[in-house]
């Protein structure tokens, strides 16, 4: 019999009894089920960060892992919370966005309202709906019971605008910075594939990019260590977009990019 | 046969190897033990703080979990280390206060010192207990030992004064602030279910604080976002105690309040 | 059957879904293998301070443990891949030092160069091998591989030189500073036997620090605690070394000590 996993994605932060209390609430109900942090240190709040993390992960699981994302600045509020079920995978989050990037991503798929509170903890508290309601829900369906069990079906789930990736001309392209990572690196929504498409171009070698009126060249490499440190670059990024990185520094500080600003971005 | 659980609480940090080899340790005496962390970054040598996360956090996880708390400023000297079996649970920790909460909540309980050397490591450094008797102890007695079988029975175990929660008159309380979590949020020392206690009185709508000679309302609320971002409230906590907080922010830093600090609370 | 272990040690930072989805790739791989982490916040880069701590837990796991240390600042480029068997373990690590200490210390073992891409996923990014080459070489490892299966033997793998350790006579030695711990502990090279050796002699009670050109005497005691707070002090650390601290305090910035710094140290 296979061990079955949960993932946890919180911005919960590390300081605090939180995520241990759901990994007890998760044993209590389901034993034997496994947890695996992706992360606890989104941004308090950042749904966009948190949908991108989801989605950069999820995939790398084995089938039937069921993936709890709590990034829930509505908690206590009457936002519902969905169940979602598609790719051989299990989602729970709070219908705020969270899961804008699985929801577009999943061909077929089925979503639910979790509203059946057998499934939650008897006393469910206003302000800590990962404990009370996410995690016992979550290993419930670790442990066995089906998605469509949870509640009615869904009609429409609250998404955000994927990120923007607009063709000027074929070599000219407004892009957006998804997120920038723990290194500094700045992800655009420009995918890898799009890079290598022009037909009648060789292999392109960099990127210009405007910032804030202003236009940087960073050269298209395989390796940060392939330019001198604290050198720009542009670089197939490790969840298939390209990523605008400064090798041995922040690429973030260095060309002031944050999260959300759009860039327009020439192959060359 | 279930899976048996030992949590690890201390203030060790994540940046080290401390943890991991604490893991291994149990892992080495007693394989099959699943490891779960509350948390490991308590404020060096806050007792009081990981007394409180351990209060919310234990009673979470099945039955037969063994819960391993190190915050231990003492490590070394010849502070005692504590075996506490009550409650379905069992307890480790350094005789000096950090099992407060657990010991005021126990009815029925054993508690009892750890001396019998064949329970640490052979060798134990005088300066990570943690690694060479906290981790292996934990590791046997989640792998069948019984508690008695530790050491000798502990008379007057170390605890701290619970934290104030004084009647002034029915609607008035002098009241302590037992910790500020991750986001800032105070916990005091006022039950909720006091809140709810007067019968004369239709549901209470706010409170009003007097913290240094400066009095505030806050709306007692159920959600962070009924109010206006920014906007300081009072909530029904995830731990049982009445929350002050703010929408989006920081209210300790926001209202200037730190651990231990007093304050007056009026029910209105 | 015994649970395999795999831990992991990385500066990827606990931030992203960086380790996380390299825990999905193990799990997808070989289900019910179970991952400890040694820690994820090595400072960006620094293979020193991924070596030191990979040598200090590395023993206290049980044996057929496959050990992965990724601190990789190359990556993307020509360096080679490590599997090292040794001692009862696996190890697992980029070709750039982080295995110094290991390699130092296993007197007998087996180096190998990891180039069997069957080992790896199938889809190998650039930027991020942790996830695409060393997750899944440290699964299939775990999964019962030979060391030798993953490609040709190492003739030799590169190392850095061991930290300084010279004896200048009997009572004086030149050492350097290893580390500094999370609580801002300076492990120095100078291990705790060779503090016993004198024979002539009784029991040192203190060393004698140049830093800097300042001379500072810490008194050898056996617990933080033993001293007043704020003050000096030299203790057995829990690696075998002596480390050079300050009770409640931060003996790196007290001292304005950093790893690397050569230090004079006499015995007293």
């Amino acid at each position: 019999m296979t061990e079955k996993i949960i993932t946890l994605l919180t911005d919960f932060g590390a300081e605090d009894w939180f995520v241990g209390s759901m990994k007890g609430v998760m044993a209590a109900i389901s034993p034997g089920v496994r947890t695996i942090d992706l992360t606890h240190l989104i941004p308090p709040g950042d749904i966009r960060r948190g949908a991108f993390a989801l989605k950069c992960a999820y995939h790398y699981f084995p089938r039937g892992t069921v993936h709890m994302a709590v990034v829930d600045p509505g908690v206590g509020s009457d936002r519902d919370i969905l169940v979602v079920r598609g790719g051989g995978y299990i989602f729970i989050a709070p219908d705020n966005g969270l899961l804008s990037y699985i929801l577009a991503e999943l061909k077929e798929k089925a979503v639910y309202h979790a509203t059946r509170k057998e499934f939650f903890l008897d006393k469910v508290s206003n302000t800590f709906h990962g404990r009370d309601i996410f995690a016992p829900l979550a290993a419930h369906l670790a442990g066995g019971i089906s998605a469509n069990q949870v509640g009615p079906v869904c009609i429409e789930p609250i998404t955000f605008p994927m990120p923007i990736c607009r063709s000027v001309d074929t070599y000219n392209w407004e892009v957006e910075i998804i997120t920038v990572d723990n290194f500094g690196n700045c992800i655009t929504s420009f995918p890898m594939n799009k890079m290598e498409d022009p037909p009648d171009k060789t292999r392109p070698t960099g990127i210009r990019i405007t910032i804030h009126d202003e236009e940087i060249y960073l050269p298209l490499i395989e390796s940060y260590s392939a330019v001198e440190e604290g050198i720009p670059l542009a670089i197939p990024g490790s969840c298939g977009f390209v990523e605008l990185a400064v090798n041995s520094g922040d690429a973030a500080r260095q060309l002031n990019l944050h999260s959300g600003d759009r860039v327009n971005l020439k192959i060359e």
